[in-house]
């Protein structure tokens, strides 16, 4: 019973909290990944249902299908766009394919970006985010950073606070990257959430900042996860440096098949998605607020909070766990503390189980048991 | 209509020859992908289809379900067990985590192999099969490439000639690669369609030879390509090096239980697996012969064969192809020569198929159209 349960250095991680907290995998309300509580859009897994008998034949190492549905509905050439084993295998690819020697990441961010650039022989170095910014950082330390590093990775909005940057801050950001040929990669896993007319992006864009490279997430905005698929937009150059260092078929086929249907599936969804979050993203900020949590205001389909103390996110993720219910702990990340954790925004009945089950820890527990305080132990190595 | 249909370097492109004959890529007899003809085991793809709501969550970064499985049903611990998204990651993995400056191959031999290992920064070189041996090396010849790399690849049974080496070769290699210094990666991907007591293989020994990694894939044997499995199988040194590689989620969750089914799915199938192919092959060999084709002799569930002159690899798959028929061009294998091609063992209906128009093709057609014998194109850059 000692540490998070981020031994992996990630949410999501139910294996992990099924056999801490003594429950099957599938039976805990899973606040710790942030997933579209829709599910998948309708027909979906209908869709893969039944094409199940074409996992006999090789997936496509091309992609082709499904690349050429994103380049239609993105506007982007087929040249420009790598298509990934999830986000996670396209940022591998940028690391392999650019072969970057120093990093930048801006923190607290996405624990992988450092992990991956370390993992593939990068230095890692980091400007850091102002709690009186939401935790964004400043610009003009960004672009200091950007001096020093050959490739930045930036969360737009970012994980784990939910903020954007405004396309103000983006644009200039892609101009310094020309100027110190450094490799601008913006991480849009979460951006679909974001109501259209919000969205500060440069995709639209991407012929006018060469030293830009988008990714993107299928899995978290369409709810499927577990069948891995993410992609990359970006200059020819860097699709094809990518391409060669990708494992042939390692894109598989359900994700290919699963990526058509979702991008088939209609913008009703999309819509639908889109409000319920912002509806309860905002019940959800609301009630934490009113059990003392310190809420950082963000856009996206997660919220990072600070819980009252002398709750921690260890003893809290310990108490909430038990009752069936995963939090992410934030305490791992850079320039956060021990009370920080994040919430995923889910539907209107598991955010009110949520709230209703962090009331009563709150109240009828008042102060956590000393021995759920382990705030020393920390989670796995990527945090 | 010009060159192999090999654009990716590999059998099993049925979209590629989608567009190249005008046919759907599910109505094409394929044996070009050397895959199970008896399907996934019974059961399989309807545990998937129970578990498809199971894509909402990530998947176990850790694969603990299977690799408990694989441990208990190959009396090899967790620890020594890498799990892989196919068998083609495990080998990328092995690159990544051992690094080596030059890396050994025997040609002809499985094309990844030198693919992956340049992809990854390295030097190849290769010993020379020897049409005598069935394409197999001399030992003497393995043993002095090992002295020159860090790391070097056997398939065993070998793809394209399906020949393997004798257990007593293998034994002195994996010693000789002690004294060398050299990681001796086998490759026993097709292992499984071999009779168990016909196997030549090191697995079960393991232990006793520290500098060996074998990988086995899932997904050829179980008929699951487009779900993508494998593993490798090491002392936990490699592993944990080869892990270090891996990126985060990179094995789908379906893949994983595909996997757990597979492996629960009892012997009665892996039997009929195993005499279906031993009987369909021997079949299929004298069928060819009786058509002029030169067969070389193997145990696996393919077969290496030169197409009568003068018919060429080209013209035959172009003329198959036509036909609703896939084979693979061998002629791109070092070693090789433009009329060696290769077809899969598939079941008995689908290889009188093969038969039938492959007389027919000879037969009434005689000679191959000249515009069809375009023999200096090449497949992709993976041969």
């Amino acid at each position: 019973m000692t540490g998070y349960i981020e031994v992996f250095g990630h949410g999501g991680d139910v294996e992990t909290a099924a056999s801490r907290f003594g429950r099957e995998a599938a039976d805990f309300l899973d606040f710790s990944a942030n997933i579209n509580p829709l599910g998948p859009p309708r027909g979906v897994l209908e869709a893969i249902q039944q094409g199940l008998q074409s996992v006999i034949r090789y997936p496509d190492p091309g992609h082709r299908g499904f690349k050429a549905l994103l380049s239609e509905r993105l506007g982007v050439m087929q040249e420009q766009i790598s298509v990934g084993n999830g986000a996670a295998e396209s940022m591998a690819l940028i690391l392999l394919g650019l072969a970057p020697r120093k990093v930048g990441t801006v923190e607290p961010g996405f624990s992988e970006y450092r992990a991956l650039a370390r993992q593939f022989g990068a230095e890692v170095v980091h400007a850091e985010g102002r709690e009186e910014l939401a935790w964004r950082a400043e610009p003009e330390d960004i672009e200091q950073l950007m001096e020093k590093v050959d490739l930045l990775f930036l969360g737009q909005p970012n994980n784990p606070n939910g903020v954007q940057y405004p396309l103000e801050v983006l644009q200039r950001l892609a101009r310094k990257a020309e100027e110190t040929g450094t490799v601008l990669v913006i991480d849009e896993a979460f951006m679909d959430f974001i109501p259209v007319t919000r969205r500060q992006s440069l995709a639209a864009h991407l012929n006018d900042y060469p030293n830009v490279i988008i990714i993107r997430s299928m899995t978290k905005f369409y709810a499927i996860p577990g069948l891995r698929l993410g992609y990359a937009l970006g200059r020819a150059e860097y699709i094809q440096a990518m391409t060669k260092k990708q494992v042939t078929w390692s894109v598989n086929g359900l994700a290919l098949m699963a990526g058509e249907a979702c991008l088939r599936s209609g913008e009703r969804y999309e819509q639908e998605t889109m409000s319920q979050i912002t509806r309860e993203r905002g019940h959800l900020i609301a009630g934490l607020k009113t059990y003392g949590c310190a809420v950082t205001p963000g856009e996206a389909n997660f919220i990072l909070a600070r819980v009252p103390a002398p709750w921690t996110a260890a003893s809290m993720q310990e108490a909430l766990g038990r009752r069936g219910i995963l939090i992410r702990s934030c305490a791992m990340y850079p320039g956060l503390d021990k009370g920080h954790v994040r919430f995923a925004v889910k539907d209107a009945d598991a955010n009110a189980t949520l709230l209703e089950v962090l009331g009563s820890v709150l109240e009828t527990k008042g102060y956590p048991n000393v021995d759920q305080t382990k705030d020393e132990e920390q989670g796995g190595e990527r945090q």
